[in-house]
């Protein structure tokens, strides 16, 4: 159990209620950044990293670095894509047209090609587009954050390695990481962005990705400078080798502590095989969408095979709005998310079940939660239909 | 004094020692990024930042973004100058290099004013360049934390007012914020860029910075789109408005656990007149750089007004190596940082004294820092001349 001062239990889709061990990790005492203490700690968390994306490809490489999320869509829109290049953004809501606006910002020529809000695009019309025009990346939104929609990535890749083999996979996988499977190798995918702060267990502040081969040689044979400074794989790519190999070097100044805390984190998740973290991700998740269905409650994500295994997100009863149902969740100690996407932001909540909450069962978040839920959309007079 | 556990003292020129309440908070219980509490902590960091600053123009604007100090010079890079638009850079050291290299990322004409080694540009020559060419902005390195050298921004800003009034003044306060004045309005300046785990007391992962009202209409002003997606002033501005005045909103997701950290520090910081602050620092500089004449060292940073004083580059005696005093002083549980300026790398030493270890002089760092190294240098068999 956790000795964590009292507070509400957060059960937004990241950030997530924190490991005590790992939160402890985060006052570590401060170090040099090029010491050989921490220098050790990082290699530990990059090799770490590598299990994580089920990856033993030497040519592929893990970062990490100070930032948000976010920063992953400049990471891949400075690096992997050229001005005048086309990107196709898989649109999936909120989350994928943030992508598709900053590839823009570094001057790709995007494509977006939208599924109905709580749908994905599927396979044939992704191969009638793929086929139409040449594109430098395709990018797909693993969970879509903002509707809590799945993407399948495995028969995705199959797709692009067949009809497109030189548009690059990338993934953003900032919802997805550690509590969604991605064979990274297997499934040939050429980069995944996330952060800490979701399914990996870490308090927000680190973007993480994971680069092929393929995609560092992109870099490489680019015929114009990369687009950012902060944001150059050119600048991060030795420093991340040297801390892999143990040798101190500096480009920018990490975060200790955050490594630290990322490290106490993969060593939890590491410990454990992932398709038993998955599966477990997957049970909860189950037992929760039964439970939404039970109250009468439609999700946002409407087949069962698009919906995300770490979050939901639960249209409200026509007569209850999201400024009744927050606050008085709130008094019963569970703390829902609001809607993002655009078109029907003030129609749904989200339910963010990943990490400790899952893992630790001891911990009663999900049936605090559902309980909490019932009891509010109660007191608001909702009876199932 | 600390509760930490035991751990070798800290005094390179940042990482610093840390306050003990301030790495408690970084173990702050998980909290929604748009909850009121959370967004009331964020409000209040940025209005302390103002106060750091010396502020009080409502048109100046604070940002405190997920990121190393570096992604300052994109900050700037990407916002404040379009490609081909021109920048002087006043040349330092290390770190104005690198402000210059990345304002050429985003296609910055950009001229470097040079100084010799452990000198800053004097005046007179500053004031020949503003004349020879127009230029966008002028980037300043308040401290070059590479040299030591101390650069006098007051005389410097009213020079670029009386004779290039249209060029922002830009000021890398990375290694300066918190520990030399720097009085925002009064000095007309138009940006400082830094980070959080200097003198500001907080572990890294923030870039923290400070535009005025003047900067930002160069921002609304741009003839080309922001150069960057994470990095653009436009994407966050809205935000740290919202943040200010407590209200929710999103761009991407802010660190808590850092904020809460700023939020301790900046609390202890502004809690004592910054004055008082500042003297201390620069008594305490006194005194070790007395030590290190008495020893028979010379500086990096040759003249007395050129000198920082939060830090201190230190020119080793020429028998003596770099791989020989950093490990002696280590096994006395003081770590130092060697040399950084590729001119001079081999040949010197970096003593930062900033924070903490400045304002709680129970701690004993200072002497316990100066006597290692005088321990040190005899163990190698140096006397003074």
């Amino acid at each position: 159990m956790s000795s964590q001062s009292d507070h509400p239990t957060l059960l937004i889709p990241g950030p997530i209620e924190f490991d005590d061990a790992v939160l402890n990790s985060m006052s570590h005492y401060s170090e040099s950044h090029v010491g050989p203490a921490f220098v050790s700690v990082f290699g530990e968390v990059l090799s770490g990293l590598r299990k994580l994306f089920q990856s033993t490809d030497p040519a592929a490489q893990p970062f990490v670095i100070s930032g948000s999320g976010t920063l992953g869509w400049d990471i891949v829109g400075a690096n992997l894509i050229e001005k005048g290049e086309a990107a196709l953004v898989l649109g999936t809501g909120y989350f994928s047209d943030g992508f598709a606006n900053a590839l823009r910002t570094y001057g790709a020529d995007v494509t977006e090609l939208k599924a109905p809000v709580g749908s994905r695009p599927q396979l044939p019309d992704i191969e009638a587009a793929l086929k139409a025009k040449q594109y430098k990346l395709l990018t797909v939104t693993h969970v879509d954050t903002s509707t809590g929609v799945l993407s399948e990535l495995r028969s995705l890749s199959e797709l692009v390695h067949r009809v497109s083999p030189d548009t690059l996979v990338i993934v953003d996988g900032v919802c997805s990481v550690a509590c969604e499977e991605i064979a990274f190798d297997d499934w040939k995918l050429d980069g995944v962005v996330t952060a800490s702060q979701k399914a990996i267990g870490v308090p927000a502040g680190l973007s993480i990705s994971f680069f092929s081969g393929r995609a560092l040689r992109a870099v490489e044979n680019r015929k114009t400078p990369p687009a950012a400074y902060y944001a150059s794989i050119q600048n991060w790519l030795p420093i991340m080798r040297n801390y892999e190999a143990k040798k101190p070097s500096y480009f920018a100044t990490p975060s200790p502590q955050l490594v630290h805390a990322l490290h106490t984190s993969l060593g939890q998740i590491l410990s454990v095989p992932l398709a038993e973290r998955f599966a477990k991700h997957k049970a909860a998740s189950d037992k929760i969408k039964a439970a939404i269905t039970s109250l009468g409650l439609k999700q946002v994500a409407s087949k069962p095979d698009d919906q995300a295994h770490a979050m939901t997100a639960i249209y409200l009863p026509e007569s209850i709005q999201i400024a009744q149902i927050l606050p008085s969740l709130g008094k019963k100690n569970v703390v829902f998310a609001g809607g993002i996407h655009k078109e029907i932001a003030t129609k749904y909540i989200r339910f963010g079940h990943m990490g400790v909450s899952i893992l630790e069962p001891e911990r009663g978040h999900v049936e605090r939660a559902l309980k909490a839920l019932e009891e509010s959309l109660a007191e608001f007079g909702y009876q199932k239909a």
